[in-house]
């Protein structure tokens, strides 16, 4: 019942590769279809990677970063192949699309970020022509793709340090290669402790409403060869009250300079559970997620996205016409309940507010 | 989307009766196919019934437990029709079909409670002819739908007691109506609030995998003209730290000696949750949830369910071919989280060692 054949065929050569620049398109896997499907989806347009954001066809703090940071650089060569523009309707029209770009998710810090550096790059390059200026944000942007990947390594790295050569380990949602450029955060770590020979069990939340644990998570870690276990959100607790998950290890999208972290709602559940069966809860996150303007989690926004995400699944009503329907997309950890934020500078532990403001 | 149009309309008059005895036939509503459609299952067959248990035509704690009474008492007469049958091998029979229908799940105690009370009527009428005694064990198992009705418009009583006039209620799986033979536990709390006039705000988890939540649930509150909000169980924990949340009722498949109660998994969760945030977890159940035999959760029997109850939904595959999967269908919840046992005859408090022996 449960056979997706060929899904794990269909990617060519080995690597995931979310968001990638072929001959001046962006391409982006298609998220939204996998597992049943593996397509591309162009979204070199400027709306269609708004679209691709907004929809979910690109998801996940770090690659949603980078793909809107290569749409608009190539929003700006687009703005650029004007021959009579001068420096200031370039920049003018490249604030435009970076601020609509900006605009196509609330929560994840990584989009602002990223779109806010290729836009400092075209401030700070104006003795250049817009076309000139364009070439350089593209190779930027492109060259992000490359840094996120060791970023995650490093992250890989830092936090297969922090376990133990068997153990269990649970995750959420997608903090994986799909959520990134390659590799992933929790992900990550989870691939780096495996290429360190360690005998880990993965326990995967399905992530209810739009399944991210289960459709994607559980597609990247098998297309690598490691074999998950699929449990339902509601079985995280009794796991852990068996004894079962020695740690738990999840994305952020954004985090606050006091250490709180916004993730895919379900998240905050899972810190309470794991504070009250002792079991160390992990983030793992580039710093690229901390944002420094936000104090602490009460100022992050929390998107509410259409309530059809949970009344429907695979096209098919779950419930009873009529019924009232919450969606929020994250939550918010507190500070307290995180064990430590691994980083690609190391693992960040309490107090906060000082590892923060030392590695920013 | 979601509509479901006709759904609330297509059951006759205004009370649900998920099992009931029509002109000598065990007729169910199939709960596999609500809120799609509301069919009738005929359950009068001994295999038919066990099926309808196992695969979750009924379902619900107290459901099952008169379902199998009347089942077994039904069977009672099958037995009785052979004229040349004798007492012992009438008994012999008898017990056998009692042991088929308690053996088609393992972890609700009034699937016991009730058969025993049936097959301990046929033992104690012995100076009758096998005829005699099947027709007083029909009309005993058809009692015990009424009976059951008023112990639950009891426990709505004592529950709705609990709650203020202005409050938010969340529940999880379904201990309604259809669980039960009408009013429901923990629903039937939610439907004496409403009838006193309270301003209840109703939290429904979905309760994957099965979503009794969804599909059942907020089907039967609908239909009473409730409105209750959907959250995917990842939420509840969320909606607890933002204060939305005044107390937790849910049912219980069955109670320990100390008070542990197994219900539906992710019960447990949400009463760290709930313990966590200063909420009070109350479980309604009637005294024959109650297990006499069992000292403590630990002795409680947890059924595993086919993976696939995870991995398909609506017929719709959510992962990928390869994966493995847990499905515990109950956990146990520790008496030391549980505020209260609302049932028939009051509210239960800690020390429950205590409050259960005076109530046995």
């Amino acid at each position: 019942m449960a056979a997706k054949p060929g899904a794990r065929q269909s990617i060519s050569g080995d690597v995931l590769r979310p968001v990638s620049l072929k001959d001046n398109r962006i391409i982006l896997l298609d998220q939204r279809k996998i597992p049943d499907a593996v397509e591309e989806f162009d979204a070199t347009a400027l709306e269609d990677m708004f679209f691709a954001i907004q929809d979910m066809v690109v998801r996940g703090a770090p690659a949603i970063g980078v793909a809107a940071a290569l749409g608009l650089a190539i929003e700006a060569r687009n703005i650029a192949s004007d021959p009579d523009i001068d420096f200031a309707c370039f920049l003018e029209k490249l604030s435009r699309a970076k601020e609509r770009l900006q605009s196509s998710r609330p929560t994840a810090v990584n989009l602002r970020w990223a779109t806010e550096r290729i836009f400092e790059l075209a401030e700070n390059n104006r003795q250049k022509t817009p076309l000139e200026i364009s070439d350089l944000l593209v190779a930027s942007a492109e060259a992000m793709i490359e840094k996120d990947i060791l970023v995650n390594k490093a992250i890989g790295e830092y936090g297969a340090n922090l376990l133990t050569g068997k153990s269990s380990v649970l995750t959420h949602c997608n903090a994986g290669a799909l959520a990134t450029c390659g590799w992933g955060t929790a992900l990550g770590v989870i691939r780096s402790a495996f290429e360190r020979g360690m005998d880990l069990t993965v326990y995967v939340d399905e992530t209810r409403p739009r399944q991210q644990g289960a459709r994607l998570t559980v597609w990247e870690l098998l297309h690598d060869g490691i074999v998950p276990t699929l449990i339902t959100d509601s079985m995280a607790g009794y796991l852990m009250l068996q004894g079962k998950v020695d740690a738990v290890i999840v994305g952020a999208d954004r985090v606050a300079l006091n250490g709180d972290a916004a993730n895919k709602i379900g998240t905050y559940s899972l810190a309470v559970l794991a504070q009250a069966h002792g079991i160390p809860f992990y983030i793992a996150a580039p710093i690229s997620t901390i944002d420094p303007h936000i104090v602490n989690g009460a100022q992050i926004p929390i998107e509410e996205r259409d309530g059809d995400e949970v009344l429907v699944i695979s096209g098919q009503s779950i419930s009873t016409d009529g019924v009232k329907v919450l969606n929020p997309a994250f939550d918010v950890t507190p500070a307290r309940l995180i064990s430590g934020i691994i980083t690609e500078r190391g693992v960040l532990y309490s107090p906060y507010e000082e590892s923060i403001r030392n590695v920013l």
